[in-house]
This record gives C-alpha cells, structure tokens and sequence, in this order.
C-alpha cells in the first residue's frame, strides 16, 4: 500500500542470481535462534518492517534467506543466510555492511564463516602476492620467512636505521616498522622510509640477499595512497596496513593500485570483534576477511604469548588463510605477540613452514648484540624440517 | 646497550608536555589489574621489553604513564593512563591505535573514558555544525527533529523520491539514506541523490521550509570525498557515514573538507566493541569518539527497541554528546531502532529537546498514508513541553 509506483519487474531485471552467504553462530534455544535467523534476513537488507515490504522480488530475492539451520551444540546454533550479490553494490565496505553491519550490535550472533560468490570475487579479487609471489619477493623458498619490527618508538630516524641493517646483518627477511610508528616527529614517515630502505638495500647488496623492509602506511584518509607511493619510490618491499583504523577497504585499494607490493596487515584495534563469542570468529576475521580485502600475510596474536587466542583459535586463521577461497590467492599467517627464539620449532610443527615468525621484543632478550642474535633466530628457524 | 647511539636530547626536544587521557576499566584482582595498567602503558606505546628500553626520555614521557588507580566495584578497577601528545603524531588513526589499539585483543580492559587534550584538539576540532548549527540547517529551534529513513533496498530512484516528498510534505526535518543503500543497480547514487533531493527541494520552496535530505556516502576508499562534493553539488542537506566501514578519520576528513555540510554518524560494524564489559563504552564509542572524529549528529540504537542498550547506557551517549569537550561543540544524539511514535513522549523527557527521533519502519504501522503519518509524527513531538 505504500509502494503503489514500486516497478518489480525493473529490479528484478537488476538481480543476476548469484548470492553469497553468511554462516552465522546463533546462541539461544532453537526457537530464539532461529527468530534471531529470519531477523538477520531483514536487518541486513531491507531493515523495513516485513509486512509492509512490497511483495515479489524485494521479499524474494532481496531480503536475506535462510538456507540452513543446525544445532551445532546445546544452546547454539549455525545459519547460513544468503544475500544477492547485488545488495553489496560491488564495494567491500558494504559487503561487510551486509555480513555484519546492523547486526554487530545484537547479542548472541557471531560471523563464523563468510562465504563469497563468483559476483563478490569479481570486485573482490584478493591478495596481488599472496604465499609464493611473497616468498619470490622474499628470495626465500624452503623455510619459514623471519620477520621483526623496528621499535620503540622515541628513536630517531637514523637510530631505526641502524636497527634495520642490524636485522638485515643478521638475516631477518621482513622488517616492519612497529604499527604505532606513523608520522611522529621522533622519525618523519619520510626520513624513516628513506633511511630505513636504505639501509636494508645496502644489506641486500652487500650480501646478494633481498630482505624487505615494510614501513607502516596508516595513516589519516587521502594520505595512505600518498605514503604508500612515496614508500615504494624510496624503496620500500611491502606496506603496512591497520584495517581496524583505516578501513578494510584501505587494504583492497592499495592492492588494486598500481604501486604492486606485498601488504601486510595488522590486527590492532579490532581485537573486540575476536574476543568475545559475538562478534566475529577469529578465523574470518584475520583470515577470511584480511585475504578477501587483499592482504598477503595476516598479523595475528600467536597462542602462548601475551595475548589470549587459543592454540586452535591460531591454526583456524592460518588456515582460512590457505584454504580454497574461490580464485584467491593463498597468504601468509604471520603469528606474533610474545614470540621468543624457543618456540619457533613448536610453532613450526602447528603452522607449516608458510608462516613469517613475527619476533619482536623477543630478538632483543637472547644476548647483547642484536645481530648475533638475529643469527639465532636464522639458525632456529633453518632448523625445521621441510 | 641496544641504542647506544641513540641521542636522548634530540628526542626530548620534541616532547611538548602535553598529555592526553584514558580511563581503562579492567577487571581482576587489584594486583592483577595494577600489572595490566601498566602493561598498557608499555603495549599502547613502545611495545617493548621495558628492560631493554633506552633510559630517559623514552622510559620517562613516550611509555605511558598510570596517572590514577582506584577501585570502581569488586573486582573492577579504573585506571587513568596519559600519554605524551606527540605519540598520536597529529592524525585520528594513530590516536585511536594509542587509546585502543593492541589491547582490543586483550581481555579484561574496556575504554571507559576518553579525555584529549589541548594538542589532540588542534587537529582533532569536532564538529562544524553541532547542536545549534544544525538546527540552523533544519530551521527548528525549538523541538526535538523529526528523523527517518529512505528503505527498503530495491526501489529504484524515481520511488525513494517519491518516498522523500511524502515524508517532507508530512513535516520530517531531516530524511536520510538507510544506511545500505549505497550504489546499487536498483537506486545508484548520482540518480537517487539527484531525485531525493530534488524532491525535497521542491517541497521546501512549496511550503518554506528547510527539510534536509542525507544521502549515504559510506564507500570505497577514494571515493568517499567525491560523492560527498556531487551529493552537495546536487542539494544534498547533510551526509551519513558509517565509521565502522570507513574508518572515522572518513568522518573527520568530511568534517574538515570545504564541503560543509553537516554529518550524521551510523553505528553499523561497531556493535562488537559496546556489547560486551571489554571493548568501548557506548558513550565514549558512540559519544566522545564520534563527536571527535567530527560528527554532528550520533545514530545508536536506542534502549527498549530491537537493540540491546540500556536506558543508562543510551542516556550517557546522549551526555557525552553534549557535556565539555574541550571546544568542540555539543551534538545531537540520534536514538533508533524500532521506535513507534507512542515512544516519542517518553524518549523527550529522558533525552531532553536537543535530539533527532529517528523512527524509520515504525512510521509505516500507524495508517496507510505515509504523509498522515508523517503528520501524526510531527504531532506528537509538537506535544513535548519545551
């Protein structure tokens, strides 16, 4: 009665068919679940109360549908709901709008798997590298690739530098800049890019190696594009990037961009969507949704360090990094937080050699010099059995 | 022994002295929570082996500082961290990854209170509009605003427009996008915000009034600040943007830019950290955060709907809008979700004059004309004693 002049057949001239869906982790009993099911059909799409919803195609194929409902154990349950491809209008911040916008604020629903369609991949396309275009970066072929972070902040530009030819001396195959480096006035983002690539380029050519120094990107809105360019010009191997700051969709423009390196993201400030059992499962989250966006190694809190992922919890994200995703490319995990030269066999033996072994803090605790210690962690990880 | 380079006085030159605050609520034994304060000071900053770290100014002014600790309940403490001004380096990422960044994947700690200081204010100047101004906008002075919403997705242009009119005509001062409809094939942006606002437009010059229409500028990366400029361009009133998809440095960039328009805040995607004890507050989420990043009004989802707020909760989002903030100006809370228009009473003696009743789905229940309806709306906000 309210959409008298609505056309039906022109929208669903528009509607191609392909849908991708949500499997979403419903707590309650069953009939609250799937009340809670059919609700996130709604609030996801339409928001508009259901029988006031012109009927045909917006009722059909618009709102979202339930194709599956399961008790996955007492009290908890899994949907799947399908969305039409085109409600996510070809633009990754409203396909997470329709995976988990609205939504995000109800209790007791968790994203515990995404699942992309042949329209979703078409606009989005993933990582650019992915494991062995990064290994082919990296010249590192047959173990796991060592990976450190310039730190702390306060020292100068220079002082970063010393730091990363140091690392690179002693054999680290990616240098990042620590995440809460940006533009400070301790080291400029441009004199900290130029030294610090300076540097590890004049390892790499004194000792025939092609370590990769990655500095960090985020930045505010209109500057990413511009840091990142920047960065490459002065020699930078890879790129830095917060999502949980700037956006998922800072990711998947610079991988689509023609500056071509490596990304590399970090989990920082999103942490709330992976603790609770709302919100959004570890393994989509780091996983799933760093590789849809275009990442080539996902950062992620390692289990048994400081932060409180499970063990299962890390081997879920390293795997929905690696597992089939339609054409998408295959990336790195890149477990962190706590990390020391001990523990680089165990974690070995979890992950794989596809893993980069993130030792901060931990490269500084084994000894007084810094590339003698960067050595240990090189003979740790030559170690592993292949 | 690791920086024996590095020059303490260079780095000392650069610390203003200014400091901003947080208030951490962290949960545990008072030993427990002592350690985590100050863990956080170390995490959010240096993220370094405190042992390790250069003595001096590094230790002394970039690492945190626990400038207060007390008991808020059993088992539940507040502790007030500062940290030098400069360590946010002039942008809103870096200060939000300051505020929250590697502990958001730490358990037990929740944002409780955000205070800025002089220096975060100098890049961080709030809202251009704020209460008063976009009451000048909207030409109300005295009344709460009528709020809605242009839905369900899958109209095409020419029938939202057609929906704007009668919502205009029926009294409605400020009608936006839902916050989906970004650029689908059914209603794509440049048509359906031509349409909208030219609807509106005609309905304001008819019966002189200054109805506002928002359209929904949530996009891609890059594309944000150009539908911005073509939705003024083609009369848009205000624009809606959800940070959680954007990032809010989108919103403060919108804010800044010389597109002047007023901007209204979504909370879609950012549910996760205001569920739970950890997290965000919801008044420093959806109050101080958006306020800072520039918005001039804040949607959230108001207590007794299909949201899980309480009344304490949405009633302190309400008082972080409005209450001193250094020199930002105060802004209008923008209650939502399933409000009937029997609610409108009630929610004007809890929240006082100064807010945006958004009612979407709910004006569609009370008769079958929606420009009556409309009315009826108008009626029962005109009934609120000022």
């Amino acid at each position: 009665m309210f959409f008298e002049d609505y056309d039906d057949s022109r929208t669903r001239s528009l509607i191609s068919g392909g849908r991708f869906s949500v499997v979403y982790r419903i707590y309650g009993d069953e009939r609250t679940a799937k009340g809670m099911a059919a609700d996130i059909c709604a609030e996801q799409t339409v928001e508009f109360p259901l029988r006031f919803l012109p009927q045909g195609v917006i009722s059909q194929e618009i709102t979202g549908r339930v194709e599956s409902f399961e008790m996955e154990s007492d009290g908890q349950y899994l949907a799947a709901v399908s969305f039409a491809d085109e409600t996510a209008a070809g633009g990754l911040p409203q396909f997470l709008n329709v995976v988990f916008g609205n939504i995000s604020i109800k209790r007791g629903i968790q994203v515990a798997r995404i699942i992309p369609s042949e329209g979703i991949y078409s606009f989005l396309s993933g990582p650019r590298f992915g494991v062995s275009g990064l290994r082919e970066s990296a010249g590192v072929f047959d173990r796991p690739l060592l990976f450190t972070a310039l730190k702390p902040m306060g020292l100068s530009a220079v002082n970063m530098a010393t730091l990363a030819r140091r690392f690179a001396e002693g054999g680290v195959d990616v240098i990042k800049d620590d995440h809460g480096l940006t533009n400070q006035a301790f080291a400029p983002f441009g004199e900290r890019v130029a030294r610090c690539a300076d540097a590890v380029r004049d390892v790499n050519a004194k000792f025939g190696r092609k370590a990769i120094y990655v500095p960090n990107v985020t930045a505010p809105t209109g500057q990413i594009m511009e840091r990142a360019a920047r960065a490459k010009e002065m020699g930078a191997g890879g790129l830095l990037v917060t999502p949980g700051l700037a956006g998922f969709d800072a990711i998947r423009a610079l991988a689509a961009s023609d500056i071509g390196l490596p990304i590399f993201a970090h989990p920082a400030f999103i942490g709330s969507y992976a603790l609770g059992r709302e919100g959004v499962a570890c393994d989509a989250l780091f996983g799933t949704l760093m590789r849809l966006a275009g990442a080539d190694a996902t950062i992620f809190p390692n289990y048994g360090g400081r932060f409180p992922l499970s063990k299962t919890e890390c081997l879920a994200i390293a795997r929905a990094g690696g597992e089939k995703l339609g054409p998408l490319k295959p990336i790195f995990p890149a477990p962190a937080g706590g990390i020391e030269l001990r523990d680089v066999g165990e974690m070995a033996q979890s992950y794989g050699n596809d893993m980069l072994v993130l030792v901060g803090g931990g490269l500084f605790g084994v000894g007084t010099d810094i590339v003698s210690n960067c050595r240990r962690f090189l003979d740790e990880v030559k170690r592993i059995k292949p």
